[in-house]
This record gives C-alpha cells, sequence and structure tokens, in this order.
C-alpha cells in the first residue's frame, strides 16, 4: 500500500475527488482471459449506491462505470476478456450541484479530514470532502468486482452485525436476508429493530456507527507471504483504509485476549477426504499469516457518521473558534454502504495474495503429505 | 509490506529462524548523520528478551545485537553515525540445544504455523516454529531502536491494557509503572492482580491472551498518505503482522461503533499558542489517514500462546489423526513481550511516513493559516 | 518500475490502448500548491503530437488532455494548484477509424510485439498495436509536463544526434535549433540532410533509426539512491521502457570502454564561488549513482519503425507462414518524436529523485566542508 | 529497484562496506524446495573472487559465504532445500588491514564516489570506497546463484568482448575458452592480445575500460510485465546498476539506429517442431519488453578504473585545491571481474520475471494457436 495504490501483482490505484470531474481507478495485473463487462461492475457498484432507501444519504449518484481499457473480445468465443494489460475504470461525477460551501469551505469539521488535509498539504478540495470523500470507495468495488472473478471459486460476502451497541443474533444468521433489507443485515429481526432504531438516529439529525463482517469462502490453503506480507496483515490495512474504520479484527479477534490456550485452539481431524479439518475456526481462516483453506473472517468498526446537524465547536483556517453544523444529504450510519466496500477490499487482498502465491510456489500445491 | 520487508523510505528487512546460526535484518533508507550505536540497539531488546521473569520463556537468549555496516566514526564529533547506507544487524543464535523435535516435527500443533508453512510450502523448518517463531521479533525491536531516532521529539511507549477478561483501571494509569512489574502494565493494582492470575494460568500449563496499547507522543500533524498509504491503515498492518495478533484498532476503536457522531465527534478550540487544541482523542491521532498532531492511540489483541500443556486433537503430515502436547518453555501470555514489538512496530510505520511526507511536501508545513 | 507504472515516490501509472476509448494516466505523489493547468501539458503533448510534417505519421490525433483530479483553485491567489492528491490525466481516442485489420489480426508482424504479447497473454488487442502501440507515450508526456514544475530550475531538453549512420557535428549544437526543425536536430546543416535523407527512406517505403540525447540542466547533486536505486539505473529502465529502444548510455557510455583512467576522469577544481568544478563530464552528470550537479546526460538509440512496406516473412496464429506488408500510416523514423518522450522520462526519475532525497535527507545538504 | 533492494518476487536486498565487519545480502521471495549449498553459491563467488591472476587486484578476500537462513533438509531426500523464507547470506570481510587513508580520506577521488556520497550524506565510510566498493558485487553474484536455479533450463553466460579500444573476431567464439584465460574472452587469440595490452596499461599506472557480453539461454517466451516492467528496462536498471557500468545495449543496441526497417526485421518462419522460428535476433530476444524465446543478448561498457597511479586534480573536503594519486591494489581493467556480476544481474532478473509471470498468467502459456 502507498500513495493511492495497494496490491503488488493484483495492483488497484485510484483517483478523484467528490466534486471533480470524474473518479477513476486502475486495475493493473490482472490475469488474462477473464470475462468481464461493464454490467459485472456495475452490479457491485449498484449494491454501493446511496439513494436506494431512506437510511443512506438521498445524494443522486447513478455511477455508471465506463471500461476504458484493458479488454479485447475473444474471436473464438465472442466473449469480452481482460487482456493483461491495465484496466482503466472511470465514472463521471453527475451530481455535482453548485452547493453554498460557505459553511464548510474554512472551518474544519470535526471527525472529517478537512483539518489534517490542510495541514499536511496547505491546499484542499473542501467540495464534498474532496479526496477524503466517501465517493472514492465507489472505485473499490469496481475493482472488487474484477478481483472476484480472479480466483475460482471465491465468494465474499459481508454483513452487518452490530449497530450503535446493538449486536445482531448469530443463531438466526441467514444470508440470503442481507439482500432483503437495507442494511446488508442478516438478521431479520435486527434489520426490523435497526429500520426503527436507525429512524430515530436520524431525526434527531445525529448518527450513528456499526461493525461489519466479511466472510471469505473458497480462499486456497497457502495464501500470504511471511513475515510482514502475512494475509491477515493486508486484510488489516486494507480494511482500516476504508473511510471511518476504527478497528480490525480476524476470527475472534479482540475476543481472543479473553480465551485461554485450550479454547482458542482450532483442533484438527481428518475429514472424509483424508484432508486435514478443522473443528473451529477462532484462527478466522488465516494462521502465521497463511491461510488455512477455512472461511476468512474478518470484522471492522466504522465511526458513526461525522456530518450531523448538531452543532460541534471548531475553528477555522484563519484561526478563529466557531460552530459546525454540517446540513445536506448524510448517511445516518455510513457502516451501511461500507458492506460491499469491505466485500470487494477483502477480494483485492485475496487476489493478490493467489497471484502472489502462484508466482513463488507455481499451481500445484507441494502438498508434504503426497 | 511484501514478504519479508515493510516500510517504503524507511525499509525493514529481516531473515532467519528459530534455530538456524542466526536471525537478522537490513534497515534500509534511515537518514545519515543519526547518533547510533550497538548499544542503543541493545538497550531495547532486553526489554523484550526472554527469562528476565518466571511469567516469560525460560529460554536463554541473550540476544547481543551485531552492527555489520551502515554507521561509522564522524572524525569532527568521534561520534558513532549513520552514514545513510543499510544498516545491517545480526544477532546469532545460541541457545539452540539439540532438542528432541519428535513431538512436533510431523504433527501439526492447533494454532501454530506448522500446518499452513507445509500447505504453503511443502517443507518447513519445524525447529522452535522455524521462520514462524516469536523469535523474529527480536529485529523488530532492533529496527524500532533505529526508528526512534529518526523522527525528532518522537516518544513511542506501550503497556498492556488487559489480560484474559481483566481490564486495567485507567485511571490508576502511570507509565513509570510499566517499568516496575514483569508485565508492562501501567495500573500498579492491576499488576499485583495480574501475578496471582497468571501463576494460576501457568501451573494449569494452560496459556492466556492479552491487550497492549501503544501511545506515540510526539508525532507531527501531516503524517500519512491517502487514500491507501493511510497511517492507520500502515499501522493496522504493522501490528497485525506481530506474531499471535488477531485485532487491531485505532483511537476509540470498536467501541466507536457504539457512539453517536455527537459523541464521537473530537471538537476544537484554540490553545494560547493560536494552534488548534482538541478536546478529546476519539481519533486516536489520526483523521482522513493523516494525523492530527494529538497522541497517535493504538491497541491490539494478542491471542493466547498456542503452545500449551493440555492436550488438543491433531492430525499429523502423513495423514493420521493424532494429539498434540507442547511440553518446554513457552510464555504462558505471549502479549506481555509483545510490548516492546508493538512500541517497534509502531515507531518504524512513524519515522517511514516522517520521510514519506517530508519527502513530498518539504520540511516546512504549508500551514494555511499563515 | 512494475507493471504500469514507475517511480517511488513521484508515481506514474499509465492505461489505454491505441484503438480504445481513451488513454490516461496517473500521476501520484506529486506535491502540493505547484500551480498546474491542461495548457501546461497540452504544450508538452503538442510537440509529441504526430501529423506536423511529412516526416512522422499523418495520424490525426488531437490529444486533448483532461484534468480529472488533483488540481484545486487557490482561493487566495486565483492560481489552480495541485493539491497533492493523485492528478487523474486522460486523453479521448478519436481518430479509430474503422480499418480493415485483415493484414495483422492474426499475423506476427516482425518487430512488433504481436507475436509476444500473444505468447504471453493468449490475447490482444490488436488494433493499432493495443497496449504496445507508441500511443501509450503520450501520457508519459503528460505526467513529464508535472514532473518538469517539481524540481526547482530543473530544465530537461533533447535532441536528435544520429539518424541512421549520420551523426551530428557537435561543434555545431545550438538549443535553438531544435524548435526549428521537424527533427528536434541541434544542428542546422545535419537537419537539412536529414530532410532529403529521410525522405528517401519514406519513398522506398522503408525505415531508419537514430539515437536521442537528453541533457537535464540544474540538476541538484546529492540525487540518486544507492545501490539498486541509482539515478543512472532508473534512468536506464525508464529510456529502455520507451518504445523501440535498444540501448541507453550515460556520459561518455559505451566510449568509455575505449578510454584510458586517466582519459576518463573529470578532474575538479575550485570555482569561483568555493564549490567543486567539474573540468570535463564524461561520468555525465552521475558518479556512484548519484547526481554530481552536473549536467544529467543520456543518450538512447532507437530502432528503425518496425512498420515498413517491404514484405517480411512471418508466421500466422494458426500456424502458418505468411508474408506481411505494414500499409498505412507510419513514421518513417520513430525515434524523431521520441525526443519529447525522453525529455519526460527524465525529468520524471529525477522528480522522483528529488523528492526520495529529500525523504531521507531533508531539504538543507548536509554539505560536509561547511 | 529501491534503496539497496532490487526485484518484485524474487528480491534481492544487500548490505556492508569495503571494510566493515561483513557484507550480506538477504534473498526473499525464492521459490520452496530448491536444492542449495553453500558451496552451490561458493562456486559463483571463486570466479569473481580477486587475485586469481595479475590482472584482477591482488587483495585476498577468500569471500567464504555463510547461510544464516531459508534452506533446511527435507528428511525424505536428506537434500538442504530451499523452504520459501528469506536467504540470510554474509560474508566476512577479513583482509581489512589498518591502511593509511590519509590520500583519500579527506580528498575526492576523481571517478569515484567520494565527493557524491559527501555531498548527499554529509558523512562516508571512506576506507576502501564505503559502500561505493566493487565489494558489495560480491554479493549480487550469490543472490544470482541462487537465481540461476530458479528457472529450469536457464542457461546464463557472459563474456569480455571489448577491452579498450580493441573488439573481439565474433567468428572465433567459444564459450569454453571464456574459462580457460584470465579475461573471460570467448576468442582465444583476443586473449593473447588483451594479455600483453593490459600489461601494458598495468605498468604505466593506467587503467582502461571493456564491453561484456550476457547471453541468457533457455529464457521462456512471455517474461516481461508492459509497459514499465519490460524485461530489457529491468536488465538496463539491473546492469547499470553494477559499478562503473555506464552504457547498456539489448540485441543489436546502438548498432539499430543505423538500420533500415528490413534490415533489422527479425523475419520469423515454422520450426519442425511447429513452433516459431525466427531467422535472425537483433531483437536480443526481447519485443515490446517480453521475451520471444530466443536467446536474450545484454551488452553494458564498463569505464576505465577510476584508481590509477597517474596524478590527478581534486578537491579535499575543506575547499582546498589538491592533486590525488590512488595507490595500492586495483585491477587495471575492472570490466574482468564485472563478468559474473553482470551473469548474476541477468539471472536474478530473469528469475523475478519468471515468478512474476508465473503469478499474473499461470504456469501453463496460454497459447492462441492451440
Amino acid at each position: 500500500m502507498s500513495h493511492n495504490s495497494f496490491g503488488h501483482l493484483f495492483r488497484v490505484t485510484t483517483f478523484g475527488e467528490s466534486h471533480g470531474p470524474a473518479i477513476g481507478c486502475v486495475v493493473d495485473g490482472c490475469p488474462p482471459r477473464i470475462p468481464l463487462t461493464e454490467a459485472d461492475i456495475q452490479h457491485d457498484l449498484d449494491r454501493r449506491r446511496p439513494g436506494q432507501s431512506r437510511y443512506t444519504t438521498q445524494r443522486q449518484e447513478p455511477d455508471q462505470v465506463r471500461i476504458l481499457s484493458g479488454v479485447f473480445t475473444d474471436e473464438k468465443t465472442g466473449v469480452q476478456m481482460t487482456t493483461g494489460t491495465p484496466i482503466g475504470l472511470t465514472i463521471e461525477n453527475v451530481d455535482q450541484r453548485s452547493k453554498d460551501y460557505g459553511e464548510i469551505r474554512n472551518k474544519y469539521r470535526p471527525g472529517h479530514a478537512d483539518y489534517t488535509y490542510d495541514v499536511k498539504y496547505g491546499i484542499r478540495d473542501y467540495r464534498g470532502g474532496g479526496r477524503s470523500s466517501a465517493r472514492e470507495t465507489a472505485m473499490r468495488v469496481a475493482a472488487g468486482a474484477v478481483a472476484r472473478k480472479v480466483v475460482p471459486g471465491l465468494l465474499v460476502r459481508g454483513a452487518l452485525v452490530q449497530m450503535g451497541p446493538h449486536r445482531i443474533d448469530r443463531s438466526r444468521w441467514d444470508w440470503d436476508e442481507t439482500g432483503r433489507n437495507p442494511f446488508f443485515c442478516p438478521d431479520a429481526e435486527a434489520a426490523a429493530f435497526f429500520a426503527d432504531y436507525l429512524d430515530g438516529i436520524r431525526k434527531k439529525g445525529s448518527s450513528i456507527g456499526a461493525v461489519i463482517e466479511i466472510v471469505a469462502e473458497g480462499v486456497p490453503p497457502g495464501l500470504g507471504a511471511p513475515i510482514y506480507g502475512k494475509l491477515d496483515a493486508d486484510l488489516a490495512a486494507a480494511l482500516m483504509s476504508i473511510n471511518a474504520v476504527k478497528g480490525v479484527e480476524i476470527g475472534a479477534g479482540f475476543e481472543a485476549a479473553a480465551l485461554t490456550g485450550e479454547e482458542n485452539a482450532d483442533e484438527m481431524r481428518l475429514g472424509n477426504d483424508g484432508k486435514p479439518l478443522f473443528l473451529s475456526n477462532h484462527a478466522g481462516g488465516v494462521v502465521g499469516g497463511i491461510s488455512t483453506g477455512q472461511a476468512v473472517v474478518a470484522r471492522f468498526a466504522v465511526k458513526p457518521t461525522s456530518s450531523i446537524l448538531q452543532p460541534r465547536l471548531s475553528v477555522d483556517r484563519f484561526g478563529a473558534e466557531t460552530d459546525v453544523v454540517t446540513k445536506g444529504r448524510h448517511d445516518p450510519c455510513v457502516g451501511i454502504r461500507a458492506v460491499p466496500v469491505g466485500e470487494a477490499m477483502v477480494a483485492c487482498v485475496i487476489a493478490d495474495h493467489f497471484l502472489r502465491h502462484r508466482g513463488q510456489v507455481g499451481e500445484t500445491m507441494p502438498w508434504p503429505m503426497d
């Protein structure tokens, strides 16, 4: 990860501000001959798109992605495929209404990157948060749509498992349910509760945090490059880089601190196929930085949206004290739309490690048992 | 972070196994003319060294570091200084007693990287965990000792804030206390409790997890390179890469999920010096991936030591089911010795970002208020 | 350099094929507050643009660059400036006439990347060379226009110094002359000769190679990061990566092989300002991989255009032998348009090293004489 | 390439000065299960070792390499193999005799990096050239010995093809001859001439340059990652990074500038195996940055040794003008010992690209003809 790029062999670079002409990204190092169309990417973008319920911002961002390069129609099959060259993607910014930015142009909104961008660079595009806007995450989702196709059999899904202090009941977990409510919540009862709860938050002009869980199934064992290229270390960076994320954990995570060695051990037996079988997954699918073949499970905490109607104390760039009230269209719980973003980041990291592993070790696992 | 290296301008590469001839590291990109002796590094290594109390492994690892390159005695001052060229460091492994590894040579110890290394590489040095041994962290501490000297005024300190389910009382926090008890615990009463608690764990042949907090003071505002080079993203990767770490959080961390926007906002006033002053630090010193000038606060969860005397179910590399009991000298709470390691990783990340920021923006902050 | 990116702190990533919808690039890590407009970039692009004389391809590529991100108008001064965030640039491809690609669709043109792309990726965009087209170099020139502004006082100029076997007379070197003839040739007499010579080549349906020299003045001493980040090593890679380049040399270059140590030594005296003064520049401004403060001088050899009207033996992708004749609009000496491309690559490498040096050492040179 | 590392998946980091305690390197990312012993590496080191004839420096450097990590004895076969973890190597410096460095301690020797290191870092280890000493190249050779084993069937050989203005006769090329004379010269008659010629140079206290050619056979087609990860661009950087190198060319190189398109085209026919066959190799085995399957041919120019007995004008670090005469044990033609170094660099680059290609595309070439 450096500047505005991440990944080694599957490498993603993004650019663009919230209210500039367009945002975009370059996906470099993608294997050739993978079927890819704009519709494939659009499908994922539409899951992240705002304005789909009253619980997300009402901004209209059609988010129509355009593939500028890196694909070509194979003549034998008539299928549009990746060519192995960089995939350039852009989304034009269409809802850049000429706002009055007087409120935030010179004021540092608490919790936003206004102050830190100014103190670092001495200049910033304040319109809609500029580069620090969550709008950038659309390009992560686009890159993730490509990444999902790189690893055969990979399935990456995300769910909101906590809103404010309220956790879901994991015994009611139903992946299908995540597609039925506006919260990506796998627990139907919790989703019903969240609807009322979040209405209350929204009406107060307040906001609330959330915890998101990403589960990646079909991850081959052996991915991850110790010591500083550990799969979980790269996942941690990828998820922490999402706007508003303040914590990341793998498997049992912070709960592991309270466990004894006996409790935390994932015991092993042999499965019917003669391959090792784990009896639990406290590890979250990663041991010693390398995937075990179990599901990779990561969780991240999203802080409450910083844009709220409650006035907060602040200062301005001229060195005066002031108050800030953020009007406009904002997500009362920005964690909701972080679900597809989290999925995308996990998919990108796994795709990168899939290629890195294949590079170092080759396609055939040198399984010692054989 | 890639393979066995991390950092961009201040770049650390480590090598070596637990029971090979030596472990080592290369610190590349260090600024020139920084005073540096073996004693500087040894001081930090001695804090991590095992065998200093009954709560850590009784292995004897004198961990004498040797500087092989990258320093020279300045003729004007007579002071040994860095030259800007790579600093090569090694520590010979002296306590490699010829053990009977029969128990673990062919068995996969649950929670250890035995299985994943074998499934990835088809071969592994099983002696003492080989490359996946926590012994490697000695080189992180050595590199961290160099990193601490790169940023003027930087002070990085760590503390154990939770052992098993027991948290310290933060109102009793005393940094001096961390040097007085064998747990790096800033709460004297908690430390006394931990002594008894851990004796119980140890006598049962069990182990327990912990949570460590690292606080970096004197971090200049403006460090961090959005979007994928965020300071907190790099901290997350650096801390997650430490052996046995399963979770990382910045500032309020996972607690932020339960907060409202009003509660979470770090309001700003002007200090007596006319500079912005934050009234709280839920952000943990990082907003939008860039340091605010407040203390950078990171926390990480360490799982219980996987090596325990309790038998666990497992399989071996020949495809048979078996039991594993790990005898020998092990830390009942490996989180304790992770404290200086966590400090070192935070120091390295901050040093790297200090140089990266200076590269892009220069030494004078382009402060917009002026 | 990796995949489609180069540079460490000043990092350029390009994408796009000759006949896709657009080509583009991302310039990441640029310092903030540097004045930058589309006109600044367009100026350099126009120097590379084809169709400006009968000696370059008659394709019409207006090459209108569009800045999508990374700039903002400073409110105090009204000047559009870089913000330190990634600069996204695109050029729409407008002259993508629907050609009959029957000739090259399935045939491997000798000297072109047709065969190697197919053998590597199993699929390629054959239209106009696809990703391997020299069209990609437009984005290098765009990035170079930004790079030129990063290093205060930097002046990078290029010249054609040999066409076919004919070298210019260096005693007639006049930089102004390079703007007056269509060959970027600094020797007016040679330029007149080249006009006739190249007409002959063109009329025969043949093509010819060239040697280009790039001179960078105003390069501060101390740039370059030994051992593998040497300034000249990075220049060599950057120039060799330009389409059709087969050789690179610094200073005396291959001539140095024939010199004795006495002849090759650049002796030093003190200048009137008390600073070291070199009496010659066989080194080309780089010693031990670090800039001396003298002009950095690099030269590169460009092979003759592979697209010629003369039939050549080849094979096709179905495994049959065939002949190839490349019709259409091609440069008889592709080396001519490589001049601004070479300048751009040198400017990018120097800008990157300027930032890297500032990162490691700071802004004040630790000059030992003081 | 950055700082003191190069390569992406097969990554080499070196450290150490000429007169420090030891030099060393870390080879990271090497595939597992490759047989490797110290003797394998020593064999290559001995070819580079000085003091083997009167034509190279008389310093005694036994250059005994020590493998500190990254290998383990496979229990099934009893063979010591790589484990996929970083291979740490060191060579102790044994001939660090306590010299009088008065002559060069404060004087800047023309052609040496004395001045540039001082101007960059403000401090340098002047003993024997410190970090800029050609002694560092021993570690390149060691890394190259590992690299040679990574690509099945790879054969990398080097030869001196020019000394001073005198070129060999290529019609007499005999690879076996390179092992029979002290110049790695493939032309026995030229070698006999060089013996007398270099004696003359040496006796005058002078020195002379050379041109080295490296030929890599068995390079699979498809290696190289356009646009900025071209195989030839990486070769150019790798070779230019060798001490004293001033020029690099691939295939026809600078001669290509004088050729027409017809002459330069490498025509293709089908071989008896139905695979493409090239009728010539002006390309040097690389087209569009990707290997063709032909031999990869690179050449580099080495300047004359800067250490000569002839006095040269210079300045010192106190700002005074002075003369420099370099006494001591030096190679009259440093190009000779650059032959195994060039081989090693080419092997490392090819190994890296072999792994990178396998990562992106997999082990089976997606050959379009099938």
